[in-house]
């Protein structure tokens, strides 16, 4: 099925993939009096007298926005918040299919960060947690950053961690049947934007000791000072011996590829240079980094893509759902605990693993609710 | 039933009025690869090169965002943003039930009118229509007319124009009661906030030539410098001969007292030294301006209230679900004309009157899609 084509005749159809509808009856004078005037006044003062009591008497617990400034959409860049919605619409389809979350899509008219900032904070007292969502680097670190300190529920910025997430739970399951342990591998992570930090920073917490991150100019080295401040931090972070190279010096002898760039800029010979069983994450879309065909002709043990076209499709529809239940069901803000425990579980859900089935299908619903256990679990441990 | 002690029980157990559901189907593979990534790419990129398109692929064209500050929530004055949320969730409930409207309930932490105005601006190409709602007076009028100015979608702010459409609409049909014009009616509107404001402008517009509106200090007249801007307007409209007197002098000779203002400040004598066959509508909340019983007590010949308690309740929730129904599908920003043409369809949809069934019942659906369709004529007639 041409994929594309087919879905905008479909969004043509559907015009809309979600919709908003009562959980109580309000035909009727009894039902309109308790839902709605006289009787709706004193749930409102008993949440004026305690505003923790939102998350009992409305659809707080359960509320989470998902939000863009239309900034990075899926691989296409700027293209707008109007232009966003399908995808946010889409995230709050998923949301509610695969966790039972009640989404709320909101694409911002700005680019500002400050503005930004305010705009989810003015309308967070409506929502139990904030997804943010396909926000450029590297404005989104500061956004996601200043909203963990200065909200008192969930932020999540999925470009980030999710990806992070289902990288490392892939990478995990890789591992196991390449036979190496974490602590030894060499990773090499090509693309330092929002998800590349994300990807880097999530692995050395996983256990990763040796990593080098590429730009567009080669390895991150701290001594490069055309860095902006969340690349000058990963290359402190992974390359202290201030190595320098492009991205062919960085794969030699490397134990694993992730890619989350841009289309076709690996070659066979580069999978060739890589340590034995090299383990392949080439994310960029829509044209991943290597084609899994390439990647295997240079040896590559086991390849993965955002793609569901190849097998090992790479997708954080695996964690937001089940993260998002978990923290919600908590009441918790999201630490590095959690999301590791997300990761575990995506990991544990997969099965019977093989180089062509490293992580489950986006639509397991076993899958989902394991994460949501999992992030509760660790939520409750922190208490 | 104890309806505010039965409500906060159902609340308790509801924990959510509202709810957000996939309308498409996102299990499997095809499924998942239509409504999300890859597919949804191919919208995004058609909504990009023509914004408009956000009316066509995704929810926006169906979709209206109920906004509150919590400032003037039910009677019960500013109880802050999140206790608002219970009434801003029974309200999309009935936007769904009587309109089929999606309604997003927002409540904001600011009472900043320029941050107010800036929220919703940034927010608003999520929307294909903004309702305020329970915003205090005075700031409500200067934020609903920035919004109308500023943005291309329906902005309409219920409190005001709301009240005012649902009072017009009994009004017409206890003047062919009572058999009057309501060119040579004289109408006192007591309490010049938000609904008594435009109440009185737009009975003006429905035909009323004499009316008189009061304050705390009786009525409004231009010469008193003790006005703010919004009510020496109206005293400027209401009253050119600088009439001066308390709400009892006002009300000698009247054929029509409306009240939105506070509970049991008109007598029975008042009452009965108006003109023949009094109409009364006290719609303070929770306790009218006058009872029922002592308003015919004082010879009212009509009476109504905002409570489902007694005969005659005048509720706005016979508008907003048909007006934005009518709106959304003509795409159009809300008239006068179309007011007025909501305001007769209500009137009409009353079925057989008398003295104690003026209006049809809140939740009768015929008269939702009479206001619906009698909006979207109005609405066509003026491209």
């Amino acid at each position: 099925m041409d994929y594309r084509k087919e879905s905008l005749k479909k969004h043509k159809e559907w015009r809309g993939k979600i919709e908003i509808k009562p959980r109580v009856e309000v035909d009727g004078k009894d039902a309109l009096s308790l839902a709605y005037t006289p009787g709706v006044a004193e749930p409102c003062l008993a949440i004026k007298d305690n505003p923790e009591l939102s998350f009992e008497l409305t659809r707080r617990w359960n509320t989470v926005a998902v939000i863009t400034d239309g900034t990075a959409i899926l691989g296409l860049g700027d293209i707008g918040p109007e232009a966003g919605m399908p995808v946010m619409e889409g995230k709050a389809a998923l949301f509610k299919a695969f966790g039972g979350v009640d989404a709320v899509p909101l694409c911002l008219h700005t680019k500002d960060s400050e503005e930004i900032v305010k705009t989810i904070k003015i309308i967070s007292g409506s929502f139990g947690g904030i997804n943010l969502e396909d926000i450029a680097a590297p404005r989104c670190f500061e956004i996601e950053k200043r909203l963990i300190e200065e909200l008192d529920i969930p932020v999540f910025h999925d470009d980030q961690h999710g990806t992070a997430i289902v990288v490392g739970a892939a990478l995990l399951n890789a591992l196991k049947l390449a036979e190496k342990a974490i602590e030894t591998i060499k990773v090499v992570v090509n693309g330092p934007g929002a998800a590349g930090t994300a990807i880097a920073k999530f692995l050395i917490s996983l256990g990763v000791r040796h990593m080098r991150v590429c730009g567009i100019d080669g390895i991150l080295s701290p001594n490069d000072e055309t860095l902006n401040p969340s690349q000058h931090e990963l290359a402190v972070l992974t390359n202290p011996e201030n190595e320098r190279g492009n991205l062919s010096d960085a794969l030699k002898g490397a134990d694993v590829f992730i890619g989350v760039s841009v289309g076709n800029i690996v070659t066979p010979a580069m999978i060739a240079s890589m340590n034995s069983k090299p383990i392949v994450f080439a994310l960029a879309n829509p044209v991943p980094e290597i084609t899994p065909e390439k990647a295997k002709e240079g040896g590559a043990y086991i390849v993965g893509t955002g793609s569901s076209e190849y097998p090992n499709q790479i997708n954080n529809v695996l964690v937001f759902p089940g993260l998002f239940r978990g923290a919600l069901d908590a009441r918790s803000k999201i630490s590095e605990a959690m999301m590791v425990a997300s990761c575990k579980a995506i990991a544990q859900s997969a099965g019977e693993i093989s180089v062509d089935h490293l992580l489950p299908l986006a639509y397991e619903k076993a899958a989902h609710e394991r994460v949501a256990k999992a992030v509760f679990e660790a939520a409750s441990r922190r208490r």
